[in-house]
């Protein structure tokens, strides 16, 4: 038996998310309908993550176990000639036995890009989330240093999913402009419901000025979620890498 | 009577080019349609240049007269309420009554995005051409500078529509790496059929080391178009800018 690690890129506009749903396309039913496909056999492929409809992923990653003779290597080659085009494996290698997708990965990067103009992208429209009030950069980035740090998330979190804790620990998040877009990235060692989409949405209140750069702190300190306002839209999500 | 400049970006993967054709999808006919029903005004939308099936524009200059009331500025939203999400104006303004896109115009940039890794992107994949060979991007810059400057650019077209001449200037050619990607910009006074594909195609040649950069300059004297090799996918290219 080999366990074998994927590391896979996807456009999520078309797809209800990662995750496995009875009439929906989604994309891991994608792929393990394409596993199938080419070595016949039916693989439970463990993502790394639950990511939502809309929401893309640069270097997700999954696992699963197989009874095959094909190298780890070549499974990228053989699952993409199977795979529509918006989902691409990056790359495939047969792991350690014990390496799980999910309760192996120790943190992860994301990405939320935002258009920072009058009218929306016609090329990046599924990739970007529009805003039109002009944002203060430097607002934001002063912002984003109260999310760093262990904190406990309760504000930040759309209920629904059961967890044990919602004390997160936040590395690193920055804010990068080029052009018109707008890149928040956010590492830490694991994210709550929507915590990443909530966080964003206060950003951007701080980016035009509705909220000062220290409400950041004062919003995490009251652990209540209506004080962290919306959920921002899926399209301007990524995951970006994932850590083990 | 005014005249009202547009700038447009447009994603060109389910267009056949900005021209009108007959039984085609093209991004001219589209914004005809779009100010058709909203001023009830049949106008001749005249642009800054054709553009092939596929390629994209960011801000792409065209100009049309009419006889209405609407704000020049007005237009951009008016016009962006009745077309499809591909296609958005960036803006709009009231020109001089002698502006005119196409004969205005005094020079453009294009943008080549290449992928350069194994396999293709998900979510950039009608944005970007994938080149699976490793290239040598050193190499590929110091070709670029022998574009640069005036020269007969026989060998760099595809035959077919009727010009005076086949001399043009090029401004600057330069490549940036942006992790995996590889971006081309080409800046000159006017381009000929397929120009920047073809030439694009010889720089790839350069960085798989098929070619040597001092090449480039023995092509362009050559006029011969066999020497100068394919014409790249319309994908990776993007109309960047124009100039007045």
């Amino acid at each position: 038996m080999k366990n074998i690690k994927l590391i896979i890129e996807y456009d999520g506009t078309n797809y209800s998310g990662w995750q496995k749903q009875k009439n929906a396309n989604t994309v891991q039913a994608e792929i393990e309908k394409a596993i199938k496909k080419t070595t016949g056999e039916e693989v439970d492929l463990i993502g790394c993550s639950r990511t939502d409809k809309g929401v893309h992923a640069t270097n997700y990653v999954a696992s699963f176990n197989i009874e095959s003779t094909i190298p780890g290597d070549r499974f990228t080659y053989i699952i993409n000639n199977k795979l529509p085009k918006d989902i691409v494996i990056i790359s495939s290698q047969e792991a350690e036995s014990d390496f799980h997708a999910r309760y192996s990965c120790t943190g992860k990067t994301y990405c939320y890009t935002i258009l920072n103009r009058r009218v929306p992208s016609a090329i990046y429209r599924n990739c970007s989330y529009l805003v039109k009030e002009k944002l203060d950069v430097d607002r934001m980035a002063e912002a984003c240093n109260y999310f760093k740090g262990t904190h406990d998330f309760e504000a930040f979190r759309t209920l629904g999913s059961s967890v044990k804790t919602t004390v997160r620990t936040i590395y690193e998040v920055k804010i990068e402009k080029q052009d018109e877009f707008i890149k928040i990235y956010v590492s830490g060692d694991g994210f709550l419901y929507n915590m990443v989409r909530i966080m964003v949405g206060v950003l951007i209140r701080v980016g035009r000025g509705k909220l000062e750069p220290e409400d950041v702190k004062k919003i995490i300190d009251s652990k209540d979620r209506n004080k962290a306002g919306k959920v921002m839209p899926p399209m301007g999500l990524k995951l970006e890498n994932v850590f083990y």
